[in-house]
């Protein structure tokens, strides 16, 4: 037990009282006794409302089918797709459909609609079942978010390319191991984080390709006896084919796990970019502030102005593991077909996708804001990083062992440290007592800038290099917006402006 | 490519055009400029909804306890006291509290404070910071959901003895690997059940004793220089003791952790009592099913009804587990002392106490409605599972080597099963045909109540040793009615009369 | 407290004694006092040894290209890589080159080499760093599992094709929700588990592309001032391309939390295969039995035979799953750029690229082996499935509302039920009890054949349809075969020969 | 795609060669054909290894209660009970009793029992299952390593404690968002981690009286017809009770998750803990370096030593979380009882264990090793953080409202920090500019160390508060050495000189 030995006695509360004196009883029935009724605690609103219109617009692309087939009369079916849009254009105007009579959204749709048609809505439900249809209002659902994230992650790159670009000529410290290891380019820092979002981009495209198939046709789990056209409902859709066999049209989920496992790993790379910014802006590293506007006061203390948005980039992250856990373990050990539990992923992924888009805004958001203190962090820089491999450099190729360079080198470092010196503080003869290789010419290999531009490797820090790499960045920038799938590039639009600044 | 080879061209499609034709802009800002208003889209109101009261009542202690320590004169506390008591009461009559002009509910009571008592609202925030009010306020939503469950718990154990002592005359097929293994009583199935639960109102009890402890008067992380008397405002909040250390009290969450891992136990015994059941419900099972208010019809298929409810148990689970992985990433790697990411638990927390809550109370529903086919039960229970191995121990008993005896046996079933007969249908000229030492006293050991009759071991099946099982049982559900914490004991009625019946 | 009341005391047990008599000594250190050999309980010798060929392997090719570049004499290069070779070859006789002297295997290669090659033995770590040696290795150990994997699908896909070829005549009931739907080809079944197969097979390449890119050459985290040719071991090593930025190339690992995913899906994939086999193994479905070889013999009872691998295969999924989360939660809230944390994924990775790989081998054991009850099956399958929803169409054909239909078939369904009697059982009177509107030609809808026959829509369960879906997925099957990477189709053998016959 | 444009081609490469050319049959099977035989793929022998001694002794265990209660002749049994005794000291000796020839360690036993007693072998299985007998082991074995971890929280919190009292008067900078928020004791830090070890113990402790009951005598799921007594097993393993019903008593597993769950908390107290001291020992922040021992010497940077066993801690702890769900999901969704599913847990678990003794090995290691660099924590503290919140109350005491106080106190900050003063350096006149309340008696206040010594709120930052919590931390120690469970009080020895010292 963790209280205190000395414990309040528990009784003569009165703050408590305020709570109110209802108490539980737990003898009392407390959900209604009929399934339809428990369908309202259980189906959350916010769910059926995000599969509202993709219910609808899969929909109309269905019952066309049906008249396009000969399954219904076409004079039907125009009348029941007209009242369709009538419903979809009464939503725009911010009516809700949803009522606390309708188990779900496709009940709702149901009852308005035979409000307007009468008799003629259950042709809606021709050759179709639940099974198929929420499986197509998923990926309806899932392929806009998709679309929306293709714009996020070029907005992202777009941003990160111009402080790449505009931080050409800012050294800074590079650690490994949180230590102090040589110093780099801030513009490569950026183009590294670039690169993150740039595979997380790839990864969005390989999944569109998974996510954007058909399932509607495939009914309950085997099909239908009436003479459906599957590939007329897809391509009314949008779709860019089939899932082609029945019963794994109804009960594939892997493009959730799939979306969700790229949101975590994007979320890995906000919540370590988040962390970095972080540890700059501490005091003691002193690389960067975030302006006023994008802080939380402190209540109590009025020096402090907290970073509380990037404590949410870093946190938030791990929501999309713990819901990408979730979806695994709902899957895990169901029989291959349709069930229940493969509704249940559906608040967990409007969770992921909400919170995705949220976070993503953020660091929108933030990334032109950050102010650097480019002094200080030039000043770090020259704290003797790449100085000490400079300098055993410099011995190896005036004969030492790299075993001996090694062990000089430390030496300095020790003697330095003690000294509260730099390297490049020392005077000749301190330099010597340690080898007598070190002539005058050392002085000339030990600056920051230098330092930084001597790692010109393909990849490397050297201005060289990292204008090399911004440019090839900015040519597989340029061709990802050409991948964007038809349907994505037409429903965005200003990329190509975010890569031309 | 999972798709089909002749795709459907992806132009041309009509349906789609129903989604409207806003264009994402991505270079337009999402969000407001200032991070106070961004905190309308991060924190969600269901959250501060939650907090309210448990943020108004801590209120009420601590500017009592500041009158009473003389930091604050009387009159003032008074008059702040009633201004919070006011809001409260504003609060129960349905008033919202919440603005979109408020950042956090925090922020909502001190606005309203302010309109009620001007000057003097900031007195609440005198000794106190927000680290350690959100804090003592998570712990007081969570206290009020533990002892919700606490009630919750005991009702389904009361159900489930109920159910035990209902079924004491009802054999079946006890299975283990899904295999039948031996006839068991349905009564004896419904202890093991209730078992779990109540191992889960032990977890309950031990988390309660650590999460019931005041953080309040930790302040920012260090305490404050004002004589405050934390423990007042303990007593009067009805808390056991305090977090001692000022650090410790404003960054622990092992609370959090541990309700979750509590509801993800829970969880799981949800999940596997649903699974058995939807096994035994279905139609090549044919031992139970659901009446029609609980079940779903199914669109297509008249003939069928859908147990989704099960299903729902069964899935929902695995919610648990994945908000448990979420608070756990969250905290790794966190500084020890207060940060944003602290907060970042609450959407998580709410919806792990929300969803236990409904399962627990779905699982109150189902459990009394359930309509069993004991004569298909029995049936199948007759189908040679003890037999087999009554007729190894025969065998054994007249001399023969456990090796030998299981040969014997395994012969005799496979002879049954080419035959479909069962052991009690052969003669005895076919008994003999595997082994002389079978003789007609066999025919007195293969009956199925006898047989669950035999397992009389401590804890084992037969009917002596269930109704022994039972009555422990039943003491130590009346032993944990006692165990209840005073708090707890004081807010729920009717467990007695669960227990009793 | 779960335990029994009459507590047994806890003195004077004897069987306990056996367990020997040490004490835990708590102020007894346990660890060396020197990281590097506290490093050896640290690092996993199954981890080193997974690495050892790569970390040989790529130290050639990085001599290489130290001579080909001139950084290096070409005879100095030559021995060292002489000796490397060397070193593989001892390997390969089973000579173990880790010691309880060495750190790591990067370790233990530098003491043999310096054993070799005396002085010239640093020559390897020119140029090069801890950090992008390990991004290297992780990458080229990978990799060859991927392409295991490529192989190892294939395989299954193989089977599964096989399969769904044989089973075309094979009818059973379908389920949707655990309750039979309508009537399905067995066929059916195996092509929807193979869709699946066929989509982590396009996951494994998507994957590949973001693996297969060298990180060498990166260094501690910044690049070197050395003239290094990466392209060339990237070449060397087989790789498709660089991991450009040099932070990025020793910081990545997405692909370990990206291949993770890929084993979870499986894992998923598995685990409902098996679930559904577990189902239909039980004695109530009694629609498939396992060979005795593959069951394990219950101890106790002589008439069990345990399906003890398929349970192996529907629990062992989950143990992706938990890596996948320990990945994420281990590089959350990282910095960008190399740390310690970067290496302790490697005990998980080798877990998931073992376990994938045997649950592969089981499920490739397994699905050839499966006896299948197609009698029972079939019974099962004419048990008034489709012919419900049959019925129900064909009132509608004659007129009535899907509502009314739908009414009469239940009322139907309940008839049958009570009486226990299949629809086709009844006579035409007892149809017309329920509507006058069946006649004669009803018994004509009424079969198990032609119900499954009628479901002709494209991928739904009519033997035209799944032969035609079945064609298609030999297609598939034959593109991703001639879509394995080069590198991988030159590993491979045999996989025509699975899909041709 | 991540890679580069100008792509070297995919041919030609050499260093690839050295791989071999072995190539991957896609046709040959790899497992053999029996399941026995797939069993040692299957079974971890690190598994069957670490059962071994929990089997043989509950074996004895169960042998003995057969002769007391006459089951088996006592002459018999003794004979069995001495050969289980011979074959525990040849394991003991280091014969190696698993090989290749035994499916699990429960044959390896049975096989050489069989050499050692020959016919009589067998009695050790009456009236015992694979079932109860997994279940009792399972709990044997992790009933051994929670005594240990007993030992070790001691050991972990006895350091604490004594660094806690070396500590007392170091003054430091106390963060919250990691930014500095006022002077703090670092013994008060060691105290709050304190306070998370003994919660972890407490929890500990609870988990135990869960844990430590047998689940013997329960056989296959339903008991036996044996007279047996479990109670009499119970006291001769040193169990506290029974799990009474027999279906939990082979099918329960709450206490595997339960210990992951303390684990995963125990993890996050770990590497938060690493965290903290991660950034102390930034270059930047400076507060604190690790001796040289217990850093690892950076290869190519001289200058560097990497303090990795710190990221062990920070990175290790995810691997709980990891497991925690494996071991979740494993459970959800199967029956309420035994299936092969259950035995999936023990490499998880035993991976739990193991590396939860390591990183408390390492933590107890480096706790006392930190070298502490005081003067820099001190300079640090002065830095004008708890002075801004004195300058705020300062104010208020003299009449100022909060909101004007917290207004000029960040009037002040942002002076000093354009003009890089600490508040202590202002002239009188810089103060009155903010204000004219400021007079001469506003220095007194502005002290790191009377600024500490203000927080005198219980649980607060001040000597006094610290030492009386120290002490009441003591007071707890001893208290929780008291309640160790019988069995762990007897295998520990040396805590009270833990505490002592």
């Amino acid at each position: 037990m963790t209280g205190t030995k000395d414990k309040p006695e528990n009784t003569g509360s009165r703050a408590l009282a305020y709570y109110g004196t209802d108490k539980l009883d737990i003898n009392q029935p407390r959900l209604p006794e009929s399934v339809d009724q428990i369908r309202r605690f259980w189906l959350t609103p916010e769910v059926e409302e995000a599969l509202r219109d993709h219910c609808l617009v899969s929909s109309i692309a269905h019952v066309r089918m049906l008249a396009e087939t000969g399954i219904v009369p076409k004079p039907v079916a125009q009348k029941v797709e007209e009242a369709l849009v009538a419903i979809l254009n009464e939503c725009r105007d911010k009516i809700c459909l949803l009522t606390a009579m309708d188990a779900d959204i496709s009940q709702s749709i149901t009852r308005r609609l035979t409000e307007l048609v009468g008799d003629l809505a259950p042709v809606v439900d021709i050759a179709r079942s639940p099974n198929d249809l929420i499986a197509v209002n998923i990926r309806l659902y899932l392929r806009q978010a998709v679309i929306e994230m293709f714009a996020k992650l070029l907005k992202i790159r777009g941003l990160l390319l111009n402080l790449a670009k505009r931080d050409l000529d800012a050294p800074m410290p590079g650690h490994t191991h949180m230590q102090p290891a040589c110093a780099i380019l801030l513009s490569h820092f950026w183009l590294a984080n670039e690169a993150r979002f740039a595979r997380d981009f790839d990864r969005l495209i390989d999944l569109y390709k998974r996510l954007n198939l058909s399932p509607l046709g495939a009914c309950s789990l085997a099909g239908t006896a009436k003479p459906i056209d599957r590939q007329m409902t897809a391509l009314e859709l949008g779709f860019d084919g089939l899932v082609e066999n029945s019963i794994d049209a109804v009960s594939d989920r892997d493009f959730v796990i799939e979306f969700a496992s790229f949101a975590a790993i994007c979320g890995v790379h906000y919540s370590q970019l988040a962390s970095e910014l972080l540890l700059w802006a501490t005091q003691e590293f002193g690389f960067v502030r975030l302006p006023r506007a994008l802080t939380i006061k402190s209540l109590n203390m009025p020096h402090k102005r907290n970073p509380e948005l990037l404590e949410l980039l870093r946190a938030r992250a791990s929501m999309f593991g713990g819901r990408l856990g979730e979806f695994l373990s709902q899957l895990k050990g169901l029989p291959v077909s349709y069930t229940g539990d493969l509704k249940e992923c559906m608040p967990g992924l409007l969770d992921v996708v909400e919170n995705l888009r949220f976070v993503t805004e953020v660091a929108a958001t933030l990334l032109p804001a950050f102010k650097f203190n480019l002094e200080r962090m030039l000043e770090q820089a020259h704290a003797d990083l790449t100085n000490a491999s400079m300098a055993a450099d410099y011995l190896i190729e005036r004969g030492a062992t790299l075993e001996k360079a090694r062990e000089v080198v430390e030496g300095l470092g020790d003697y330095c440290k003690k000294r509260h010196k730099q390297l490049s503080d020392l005077t000749l003869s301190e330099w010597q007592q340690f080898s007598p290789a070190f002539s005058d010419d050392i002085y000339s290999h030990l600056q920051v800038e230098s330092s930084v531009e001597a790692l010109t490797s393909r990849g490397g820090t050297a201005t060289a290099s990292v204008m090399f790499a911004l440019a090839e960045a900015r040519k597989l920038f340029e061709a990802d917006e050409k991948r964007l799938p038809p349907l994505a590039a037409q429903m965005i639009e200003g990329a190509p402006k975010a890569a031309a600044s």
